[in-house]
C-alpha cells in the first residue's frame, strides 16, 4: 500500500505551479494520494534572512529561473506566459487562506489550478479579490461563500499552522514533497517523491 | 548533427559528481558531443554576496541536499559516502589545474572521476596533491608531468578564464551546461541539456 505524499506549495512559485499541473495525474500512475498543503514562503525566506525571493535577490539565479521555466512548461505541454515574471512575486496570501477552505471540497485542486493559471498563464494579480471569486466561480464553487471562508479566523489560523510545520519539517523552498519523513525539494523531485511512496 | 555540450563543472560541487558519472554515457546514447569544462565557484559565489557555498550557509538547505544526493546517488548506482560531509566544501583550485592539464589526454575524462570519486566516496583531501598524483597515475599518465603542469602559469591563467567566461556566459552554480546559447543549471537538468542538443 503506497504512502500519502503531501504535496506543499506556494501559489507565488513558478515550480509549484509546474507540480499542481502534473501532481495528480503522476500520482494517479503510481497509485499514490496527495495530500494539497498551501503554505507560504515569506516567512520562510525571512527566517533564512532573504526580504525577497531568492530569484529576485540573484539577477542570474532568476533570469535563468523563467528561461528554465519556458523550456519546462513546453516539455510537459504546460501553457505558460512569461509576462508573468512583472508581477512576481506575487502576494499569495489570499490565495493560500480560500484554497484551505476550498481544498475540503472535491472541486479544490481544480480551483488551485486556475489560481496558478490567472497568474502564470492570465498574468492576473492574485491578491486581487475579484480573481479568487473568479477561480471560485471556475472551480465549481460559490464565490460569496468560499471568499467570506476566505477571510475566516480558521482559514488564518490555519495557514499559519501550515507555515510554522513547513518550518519545522525543514521545508526552505517550494514545492516540497514529504512522504514517510523524507523531504523531497523541487518540481524536478516530483516523480522521485511518488516513486518513494511505493518503496517496500 | 546535434551541437556540442560544455559541460561546466566545479570539483568541490556534490551535484558535479553526479554529472560527471552520468554524463558521457547519456550523451553517446544521444549521439552528442561533451567539451568538459572546470572552473571554480568560489569567485562567482563571492560576486552574489555568499562568503561559502549556500550549502554551508543556509542549514536546512544543506541538510537535504546531502539526503538528496544519498538518494540520487542510489537512483543512479553510483557509489557515494555521506562521509565526504566532513571536507565540504574542498578547495579544488589544484584539482581544476590538474584536469585542465589531462584533459588535453584520451584519459583526461577518466582523472577527472577519479579526483570526483577520491572526493565523494573515499573522502580524501584534494587539495592535497598526493591525492591528485594518485588520480593521474590511476588514470593512465604520469604524476610527475602532470603535476608540473598543474602549477605551470598556462594551466592557472586558462582556469581563470575559464572562470571568467562562466560568469559573462551567467552562470551561478555547479554543474552548468551550455549548448548554443542555452544554460542549463543542475544535474537534474543534465538530460533536457542533451536533448536540447538534438533539436532542430
Amino acid at each position: 500500500m503506497p504512502r500519502p505524499v503531501t504535496f506543499w506549495f506556494e501559489f507565488a512559485s513558478t515550480y509549484s505551479y509546474l507540480s499542481a499541473m502534473r501532481i495528480d495525474a503522476e500520482a494517479e500512475a503510481r497509485g499514490v494520494d496527495v495530500i494539497w498543503r498551501p503554505f507560504l514562503l515569506g516567512p520562510i525566506f525571512k527566517a533564512q534572512g532573504w526580504d525577497r525571493s531568492p530569484f529576485a535577490i540573484y539577477p542570474e539565479k532568476g533570469e535563468n529561473m523563467w528561461r528554465d521555466l519556458e523550456r519546462r512548461a513546453e516539455k510537459y505541454a504546460i501553457p505558460f506566459d512569461r509576462s508573468a515574471e512583472k508581477l512576481f512575486p506575487q502576494n499569495s496570501v489570499l490565495a493560500a487562506r480560500a484554497a484551505i477552505a476550498c481544498l475540503h471540497e472535491d472541486w479544490g485542486r481544480e480551483f488551485c489550478r486556475y489560481v496558478f493559471r490567472a497568474a502564470f498563464v492570465d498574468g492576473r494579480d492574485i491578491s486581487d479579490p475579484g480573481t479568487i471569486a473568479d477561480c471560485i466561480e471556475s472551480a465549481g464553487g460559490l464565490a460569496q461563500i468560499y471568499m467570506h471562508m476566505a477571510h475566516s479566523h480558521t482559514q488564518k489560523n490555519t495557514l499559519r499552522e501550515h507555515v510554522d510545520e513547513a518550518q519545522s519539517r525543514g521545508i526552505y523552498g517550494a514545492p516540497s514533497f514529504i512522504v514517510d519523513g523524507e523531504l523531497f525539494w523541487g518540481d524536478d523531485r516530483l516523480e522521485d517523491a511518488l516513486d518513494w511512496a511505493n518503496r517496500v
